[in-house]
């Protein structure tokens, strides 16, 4: 019984067939159909104009979003545990051309405008010092906590006051969209740039870069192409995303890994490092309490010496999770 | 009838059945077990020790390939007609950073040993200029032309004499196999590295970077993990890969594209500006002559003012190519 | 008696006393009074707004002046020839972020309009090449030759048709100047960025970059910064550069140089591969030619196989170079 | 009274001399007959085989020497407050191409072999973290803190056990030597790359980078050039530097820095907040006080809320020193 991670995860069914239906002759790269429709989807979805291109992987979301806000000489704030800083090997450094990360605090990793402003205050040196050019926050954070629309809108006004882009790491916003249920638009709140996860929802390997800035669209097509990511059979990747969006599979799909993630929290209590919303739970265990629940047949991370990280995803098993969250209560 | 792209072809039906085959939990990224066969698979075809990796394209494959060989501050020896000069959008100066492709000339895009001497020849101002680090071949060259195995060979020589590091791009290197008619390892010669490409060929997102200097693996799974290419749900990659090597689907597929372009290529006659070998014609056709044969349903690439360029896939039906074979005959 | 380069030449006594005279206390980086007043000077030279930065050398003067008006997925079009794409080892590469030099032809190293519309006419397939952004010439070109006004304004009303900036590599500018006896602002034309070197006319260490696109100037300043360029005693490239305006020392010493290559172009005759201009003189000779003549004491540049250059500066005796001219007159 | 900064001191008689002295033509970039010296001088003065190059900044000559040691994928360990984090405006990212800086703690900006460890026990996700491949530590430290020989031994052998370089930046190298009153070679101790600052200590614009990994020479060559940073009089650069050699110009000059701030330190007591080592002076003041003080005419830096920062230098005036003292006395 998997609990590692959301990308070990199946590919969900409905995109199975989208792949297969888009499995006939069409134009390369992002010239077919489906590509091009999804400036539109996903300007529908958000109630704004929007570009949206599709690549593979998270990390090349993240970037190329950033890349549409930041130069080489710049600086991204973001938390001192967010993703980009802990476990992209540097791609911001190598798609920003040696940008900075400027890290904040804030708890469960979870920026706030007073941290975000502890950072911007020590920048005073001039040239001396990497200027902030962005913010980029994580919807929902690495400790699966969602930032509710007016946390989103005030770390907005004061990108707004410096002149800050705002990006929003989106890997698993599905989850953040469900747990708020509130509208993807508000969700978002005022980012000038999205990246919006799929792959741990259900997708195979495609993700979305949605740029509210497009007037930076162009820019970012050729950074995609010119860094390997423009595949030459795009249209798969894009039938995955619009089967996602189709009746909200997107949606369904979160809830229920949110759902799983759920029944297993009410079960670990006080163990609970930070409140459930999505589908990660950080557990406190020890040694012995994590072998004594993985030889019951559970596999799932150890994130530090306090704690284990579980995560469901769309296709986890409830019983698994009830399973789980016994084994947890009965330590 | 689609003549315009390989990269327009659907995806080979073994492929769909070995990702559904995938479509089970296994862990994250490159550790599942497919992935983790790919250094002893790709060592048993070649017959000699190598790394693989998986990506999702053959600009990133190769890349990731150079930068194994060049610095930031080197160059690469490639023909000015290369794929990596003239179609990735400056991704090697991206991937490379900075460093310079040093333009060889020759007649179908072909190096040889005289057109690359003459270029390192010129490099004589020491720290003035950039330094030679590596020789890039294509395996089709861009004009479908196969470097024979004593070619190879004799540039690999080269590559020795001068401490170069020697890079195949083999985006079509299973046409090139099966027009040479002879193994994998001949056709690839001394190369240090091989972007071996699959998705021309019937895969949907995923090519080969098969490393022959296998100290170099380790460097380079960290280098595509920050270009954003290590997908989290790498299994699907490495099964299209698996599912082509399986019984040599890779040269079954090839040998029926390079014979879907010789029935054209028989067909075209003098009008032929290169040779016929691969599932790539170049054919001098007047405008008029365009339109005339597009009239007829056939979709082709413009490739300059004085040819237009076709290609056949593995799908392609043998009487589409008849029929094109004919449209061009009777012009 | 050396005509080897003008970087041979001693450095003038103006620039020694105004060194000196700033050799006291101030603040450091560019915060001292010389380095302040730099903008001003450059604006009153040109008559129209500019920002001016002190770097040590050409190199870093092209590259941070390109940095203003090229993108890392774009392209410089330069000449062939050009100093950025021979002889800098790569350093757009470097600075620009793998930006790519889309190489033009020209008689004698100049850029015309057509030649670069030819380069320009090449890009037609969209994110799968680099975007030209800027367009580079070289006043005075690497053969000494110099672009009449008439013909800078005709790049410049190309570029701005293309919506291309425009950069001025004028290591040797004052001589240009000086051989057109035309006002720098004519001389420069419609420039965005101008390169400005003083070190082979008499200089020590301290080149100008000239943005008049001033916006550009905070981020030019942050990457001469990051460059390592922003020199902690910045005071003393700045006196360098005020004594080489004072009285027009910097066009004094040009002609001077220049004077000094007629002497010798006038007895060179029909052996000049290009005509006498400036201070750089390319004349054909045979390896027992150049032979006999060094046999005389002279120094200088083997060029290739077919010409030797030759490079007077400042400091350079008449007497030597009519010597010079005597001993290739009776060849 | 200045006290803001070492780097507003004038040039030391000697080396204008040396300057002036290698007034003459002489061949350009480092082919004259001072830059030729460099290596063996170097060699000499520690003892053991070494490649020496000028540059023009201690940014430049950090990042160079960086270089040798770290891939654009890597990672440097250095102090959360080095100047190559602080300073620099992201320099190092600049220069190895987006490599990460892994920042450790330690009293008074000195690393400790645990506060090393400590950094590199968190890298423990393979792929999705970058490897550390370099130390950089500060000798003497950004708050005027020498490491002893053992320390920097201790911190040497903690890199051979990891594989990782060593890099000192030595902005004040010669002051330390002077405080520690310890041969050069044991106080640069096992590093494999020194970058040796002079401008501060009486230069105008020259610095060393010290490679005693030569085998690297060749390399940072290039990398020189290509930044810009190979000067094409840079005979003027070296005759800096042999004049601080000769006769231990360089440490006689640091002497009298640390004299004059010894001279301050006896009189500031416990406002010190760092023990007084070198040129370099961190004293609690208020507002008020600085203020008191600034109106006896002394300029300083604000450090921060707590504290100021006086530095002395070469030529500082020991009745100044001890007037600045008395007034901090008397606060």
């Amino acid at each position: 019984m998997q609990f590692m991670s959301d990308n070990a995860a199946p590919v969900h069914p409905r995109l199975w067939d989208a792949m297969r239906a888009a499995d006939a002759p069409d134009t390369p790269y992002d010239t077919d159909a489906l590509s091009r429709e999804l400036d539109a989807r996903f300007s529908a979805l958000f109630g704004r104009d929007c570009a949206a291109l599709w690549v593979a992987t998270g990390t090349a979301a993240n970037c190329l979003a950033l890349a549409t806000m930041v130069d080489p000489h710049g600086g991204v704030v973001c938390h001192e545990e967010a993703h980009i800083e802990m476990d992209e090997c540097g791609a911001p450094g190598f798609y920003l051309h040696g940008a900075k990360l400027l890290l904040a605090e804030g708890k469960g990793a979870k920026l706030t405008p007073d941290t975000i402003s502890t950072v911007l205050a020590g920048i005073t040196r001039g040239v001396h010092q990497v200027p902030a050019q962005a913010i980029s926050v994580t919807q929902a954070s690495e400790y699966g906590l969602c930032y509710e629309p007016g946390e989103v809108a005030a770390i907005g006004a004061l990108a707004d006051a410096y002149g800050l882009g705002l990006h929003m790491d989106g890997a698993r916003f599905g989850n953040a969209c469900a747990y708020l249920d509130t509208a993807p638009a508000e969700v978002a709140g005022p980012v000038d740039a999205l990246s919006l996860g799929f792959v741990k929802n259900g997708g195979m390997g495609a993700e979305a870069v949605v740029l509210f800035d497009t007037e930076k669209a162009d820019m970012i097509r050729f950074r995609r192409k010119r860094a390997g990511h423009l595949q030459s059979k795009g249209r798969y990747l894009a039938a995955q995303i619009h089967a996602m969006l189709d009746d909200d599979l997107w949606l369904e799909n979160a809830r229920a890994a949110n759902a799983a993630a759920a029944i297993i929290a009410e079960r670990a209590g006080h163990r609970l490092v930070y409140p459930a919303q999505i589908n990660e739970l950080f557990v406190a265990m020890t040694a012995e309490e994590r072998a004594a629940v993985r030889e019951q047949g559970f596999s799932f991370y150890d994130w530090d010496d306090t704690c284990v990280r579980l995560v469901t995803n769309w296709a986890t098993d409830p019983d698994h999770a009830r399973a789980l969250g016994k084994a947890i209560a009965s330590l």
